[in-house]
């Protein structure tokens, strides 16, 4: 196991109604002046919005609100909410939303606060200061809420880039699993699929002997495989719901991914997609991950059988363990394609012409050089060749 | 899923080598003027001591010590250290050992700045207030590292209780197995055997549809299952004690424990046998719970059938479920016996003749109302029989 330092101090409020607590909670971490920034129209239909600024206001917290925050969130946006927010003086960013919406908090939280362009945070400056950030959970799926990370488009040659760092984690997260019932099933699938793909990033290790960690992901893997199929067939069903939003949040906050090296390659080439056709992160990693896999899997050999038994009840075959992996990646695909994601490029929009350009910009977009790294390396023609098993 | 909170802000520094940041991490957390308590001579012999004195003179950090904790902390040793914090006007507690430790300096921290009796805290009161405590972990085993807990023997009567607070979580703790390698086995086996046992408290639940919280419990569970034998039989195996080590935490902070009723009755008859007879914590444990379980599981037959197939790898018998319980439990005893446990009241001292006055303690001492509350409830004839089938 490798040395490391773990650190999740996220105060989670976790159950029915605990929205009304919001201003109980800005005020317990030292907010006077929030910016409530959302996404579309549904926080404010189904009157979330409104029930949150009751609660603010209950506490003597004044605020000012910044909407229109879409998947795939924008740079665009990030500026115009960090002018607001420095005109205003504000001093807490609230998310009200799910992962696109805490992501964009967390880039306008450390650009107020940062007197260069926050985009510096995005291509490799860690991140050292931002004002805190609390979020209303609306969909599980991200795992934002617990972990120090955010993605941002930049909207500059629409390119998506990560930044991280302690002062990203949000100081209180309020999961009420109830505001995610009325979620339409394709974007619960997405976020189900997002866990899985949050685990599956740490289960590609190449540190030995992790038992403790790896018996985690592949329980929550489990969790998600029992739950994931009930939650599109019985939407409102609150213990499913429940379920599913804790497992959200403990895949990416870390605590089953320490010590050992991670994966993320499909992360990336998935970021490729969403950027480029603008479908939903949960959706490109469903067509994603199994074609990486079936490329990758020769790597460890032992791992992917260990992953194939496990998590999909495989038998193995011990003559012939490929057989066993390639059960396991079978069962993958039938898992999402029973919670109705797409499984090839087509279905999320991308074409067999783009393939080129999509594994150009993968290797060589803004920092990369010329390879990706993680589980394995792979070169540009390798990266193709994971988009061409998409088709 | 019942409606919860959760905070775990502790800052884990986990690795090898990692105690000689102690004087780094008492200065980010604000120490000046800091409190060593620790054990029996193994600290100082192994030269730990030392270098956690040299890492805080190096940060200009100054210190008194307080060792001579003994398991099953004492309340005597708590007023001292009360008295010496209060006259050195020290800031800050270190711990520098296993849970004994770590429990003896969250109540120095806590009655050091409470006007009344300490010992109130551990009579119901909330722990509101406590200097900040951080921990250098030698044993893997009581999870106070990342817990809000400190269990306390008043030697005025040999009872021990609880207490518990988010004032008592640690504000850091450095975890690094390299100081667990030189454990003789029966301590080793001791600390398994308790993480095993905040695992199963957890587990043993009436709130129904935690498959999250269910699965990983079970994959910590099965990572101990694995683990434990191997450090048993090669002590000095880095990787092995880091799997404990990280497990241990993860069994206490209570990520797989929210949402969820949890059992402790176990723990409850156990601490009159530690309290009576000085046994180590885990080993009376080992004694307890499978006696435990053979008496309470008609209560929850498909959970204890649950627990038997996927944590011990047991068929299911579905024409006499019960017999798949036994299996369970049957190796739940092997794998205890395996890493050196003793099985009956005998093996830890205790003699049959005193089980009506354990029985009586453990249902009517300090707030006790007659019976004991969790998973079941039992009276005190019930809480015999346990103490019986330890025989």
């Amino acid at each position: 196991m490798n040395n490391f330092t773990f650190y999740s101090p996220t105060y989670f409020v976790f159950g029915k109604g605990e929205e009304n607590r919001a201003g109980e909670m800005v005020k317990r971490f030292g907010g006077n002046k929030v910016l409530i920034h959302y996404g579309g129209g549904s926080a404010v239909r189904s009157g979330l919005l409104d029930r949150v600024k009751k609660s603010l206001e209950n506490e003597g917290i004044s605020y000012v609100e910044l909407g229109g925050v879409k998947a795939n969130p924008r740079s665009g946006l990030v500026y115009e909410g960090i002018d607001l927010c420095r005109k205003e003086k504000v001093d807490f960013v609230l998310a009200v939303g799910g992962g696109s919406v805490i992501d964009s908090s967390k880039a306008i939280a450390a650009g107020t606060v940062y007197e260069g362009d926050f985009w510096d945070y995005y291509t490799g400056k860690p991140v050292e200061k931002a004002l805190p950030v609390g979020t209303i959970l609306t969909i599980a799926a991200a795992g934002s809420e617990g972990s120090p990370d955010s993605v941002i488009t930049n909207e500059d040659g629409m390119y998506k880039r990560g930044a991280s760092g302690e002062a990203y984690r949000p100081v209180f997260s309020i999961m009420n699993p109830e505001l995610t019932t009325t979620l339409p099933p394709y974007q619960t699938a997405c976020g189900i699929t997002d866990i899985m793909a949050h685990l599956m990033e740490r289960y590609l290790t190449n540190t030995k002997d992790v038992t403790t960690t790896d018996r985690m992901i592949e329980g929550l893997m489990l969790a998600m495989i029992e739950e994931g199929p009930k939650a599109i067939k019985d939407p409102s069903n609150y213990e499913v719901r429940a379920n599913i939003m804790w497992a959200g949040m403990m895949a990416h906050n870390n605590s089953c991914g320490v010590g050992r090296s991670q994966d993320w390659i499909s992360h990336n080439i998935e970021h490729e997609l969403s950027a480029l056709y603008d479908c939903a992160h949960g959706a490109g990693l469903a067509v994603t991950f199994p074609a990486y896999l079936s490329l990758v899997y020769k790597h460890d050999i032992p791992r992917l059988v260990q992953w194939a038994t496990r998590v999909w009840g495989c038998d193995e075959n011990k003559e012939n363990p490929e057989e066993t992996i390639f059960e396991g990646i079978k069962r993958y695909r039938a898992f999402l394609k029973e919670i109705g994601m797409p499984l090839t490029l087509a279905e999320v929009g991308g074409k067999e012409e783009d393939i080129d350009a999509l594994a150009h910009t993968a290797c060589y977009g803004e920092g990369g050089d010329g390879k990706l790294y993680g589980f394995v390396t792979l070169d540009e023609e390798q990266v193709k060749e994971v988009y061409r098993k998409m088709l």
